[in-house]
């Protein structure tokens, strides 16, 4: 009997700041593979990081930092012009503050996620996607990020792990670009939709993309976006349609 | 011939916050040997952070964290009331943060060092003392201190390696307590008063109180203020002063 | 025919920040005649304050600033340790900071309730009561406050209209003060209970404590909280019974 | 007798922030007509803001508000992708905070000026300096930017009072755009050369340019960098040859 192929289920984590909550970790934890946990620069304080490792634990989920650029009022998602050392420095930073809460409750830091705006200007400029690559390096972790993005040249640079993530819950460009979320169709609300979408990525076949084209995707790991107002129904549709089919889900 | 005996002189650094400067980093750096370095949470941004850690490198002077409140335009000296769960997680964010820094500079980090409020409240509180305790435990460092303090007593709690430290710029109450920055004795700006000091705190003589009345004070690292406008001329005094008598200085 | 007694509902609005929501402020809007508006410091960012500045108008309420200490990750909950002077800059600052959204919109700035721990800190400590007082009176704004309180005899010092203010869904203790909201009766969550309570008040009926004596309290505005998972049916019990009662509903 | 021309010299203050100092304000506010004064979000917190009105006033300085982009790590110099409507509401947010400082010390607001790169992002994004010169607009205040700007033009369209700015510290190319601070010769540090520059902008003379090349640069107000080394040296060098031109120094 064939061994069954693995496929990581990544989800960001740890959304909240202070009093205001985000998203459904407590549901979303147990259906995942890996945790992109925020550092605290858009979102997450050290006791919710804390709280949040606790909850990674407790269903052996992979624990990975999840940087962002130093703005909590934006979330992150608000490009800012920083120099790739100041980048380096602060990937350095948020990584180093999760490892030591992972640590002291008994785990290990498994990777690094860039999120929001530092995520895209990584997938595309060479010498912020160096910054970060040379932080996960130094800092020992897998690097996650877009599949064949700046970030992924990086990483072969870097002579680092990378994970290439493709996502259920977004709709593609024929360029292989995701749509922007300013377009209606950026977002894969129904459950059943996505979860055919994540089984075509996995089994290596071609996605129907925003112009009626086909786009073929590959990944070793799908984003679910934990804040979305689906977000639980589309991972527990995604997870059971990639186990029914036989796939094994765990980070890498 | 006997060995020398060693003490320790140790000095915050890394006080500046983006733009902002503070206190005269490079010409401190060689004449201590430990540097509490801000982390974030009251000056010291991760960029700051960097190049301070390869300054202490450069002179071989032992890394410390400084961690401290969430109260940047307070510069951590405002007393908060925060519970000691709170505590624990952020100064493990903030030891976390400086090691990974330290450690992708080559270099390892080997104290913590409460600040401003968080020294104080940590100084008499025993539930915050051990929570700083705990998170220095799980980061296993050396806890630098007040002589004498629920902080001294915390690191017993946890079997930690705990560094008293006495002040040899700063005027005492015959209490043992320091004379408050309100009133104007506190400091001590005559470099060769700040090292007449340091002897007799480290030779075990006592030394006088602002009532007039003597005190013995024991401690195994001394703090310098880097802020203090006299900073850099009381560092070279003491610093004389101690090899002149045949002392030792170096990290615990 | 007797003229309709006149009682102002308050609540706290425009809490959320950037990414994150609080409480429902397009249901509340219209059920209340006061809103105490997040000025930055434990909550709301200068869009957020603009959207809620512009849901009062559009529902004829009365707009206040509600200023806090500077906290965002402690959502102003935490009691710092600031000199007078130093509130009344941030006082002063918060009210113009909203005052301006409020006047480029077409709206006047109403009131100034401070918020969270400051507010606690104001009702008991006289020299940041004044504090508050005096950036209230430099502003010429109806100051919010606890009935009874340090913040209500620093109004008088300045010749302010104060509003003292009591709670439809908390418990009081026989000393007046309310329940802590460690403990388990703190709030009420009935929203028929919440409107009984706040209809003994307005009629100056004597109120059950939480001793089971009888306690007599005095307002003219009663606060609801908005943040509560009940508050918009006790906001909609609580303001069906005032008006049943034969109560107008509008600030002072 | 000929009445004698007027000419504005402005400068940016109150860029301290906490227990951070930067510039020299004490001895600069007696050389200058107009303050800059920072609101908060690149520098400046509100008792800084205070101080700095209070000084203002002593020398009958007109005050301004400087807002900036949300980043103090960044002193606002980082370019940040804010949508026009947030723009427009933190820059009412600044003027507004301001306001009620300088109202409640018995000053006046008189004008606005953006700062760093909102300022550079207001100069060529038309969208963006509209939502400045809205917010102005709203709060009846003076214009304070560079000369043939984007926000020149958008303070035609409300209809407001601009102020074009010139500088007299700082190095022109041949088209008009400053020398980019990344190369030796964008500042001009001695203060002579400051001054001669400074009368040939007022004078209509045309200055040379770092090509070598000849630049007619036409403003209504003259800039004077506060936190350059030699600011205080050119102030009173820039203030003496005007004067003794004949030019009286004061704000629109």
């Amino acid at each position: 009997m064939a061994k069954p192929i693995t496929i990581d289920l990544n989800c960001d984590m740890g959304e909240g700041f202070g009093a205001w909550k985000m998203g459904n970790d407590a549901a979303l934890m147990p259906l995942i593979s890996s945790a992109n946990i925020a550092c605290g620069f858009h979102a997450g304080d050290a006791k919710t990081m804390l709280e949040t490792v606790q909850l990674a634990l407790k269903y052996d989920v992979a624990i990975g930092a999840h940087p962002a650029l130093p703005d909590l009022q934006g979330f992150g998602r608000r490009s800012m012009l920083l120099p790739a050392e100041e980048v380096y420095s602060l990937v350095l930073y948020q990584i180093g503050a999760l490892r030591a809460i992972a640590e002291a409750e008994g785990g290990t830091l498994h990777h690094v996620k860039p999120h929001g705006a530092l995520y895209n200007m990584a997938a595309q400029n060479q010498a912020l996607a160096e910054a970060i690559a040379k932080a996960a390096a130094k800092s020992d972790l897998v690097l996650y990020g877009l599949s064949g993005s700046a970030l992924e040249h990086a990483a072969k640079l870097y002579d680092l792990r990378f994970c290439g993530e493709a996502f259920c819950d977004r709709r593609y460009q024929k360029n292989g670009a995701l749509v922007s979320r300013d377009l209606p169709e950026a977002v894969i609300e129904d459950p059943a939709q996505a979860a055919r979408q994540a089984l075509q990525i996995v089994q290596n076949q071609p996605i129907e993309t925003i112009e009626g084209e086909l786009l073929e995707v590959s990944c070793q790991t799908l984003c679910i976006h934990g804040d979305a107002p689906h977000a639980l129904a589309i991972a527990q549709a995604v997870r059971q349609s990639l186990q029914a089919e036989g796939f094994r889900i765990a980070a890498v």
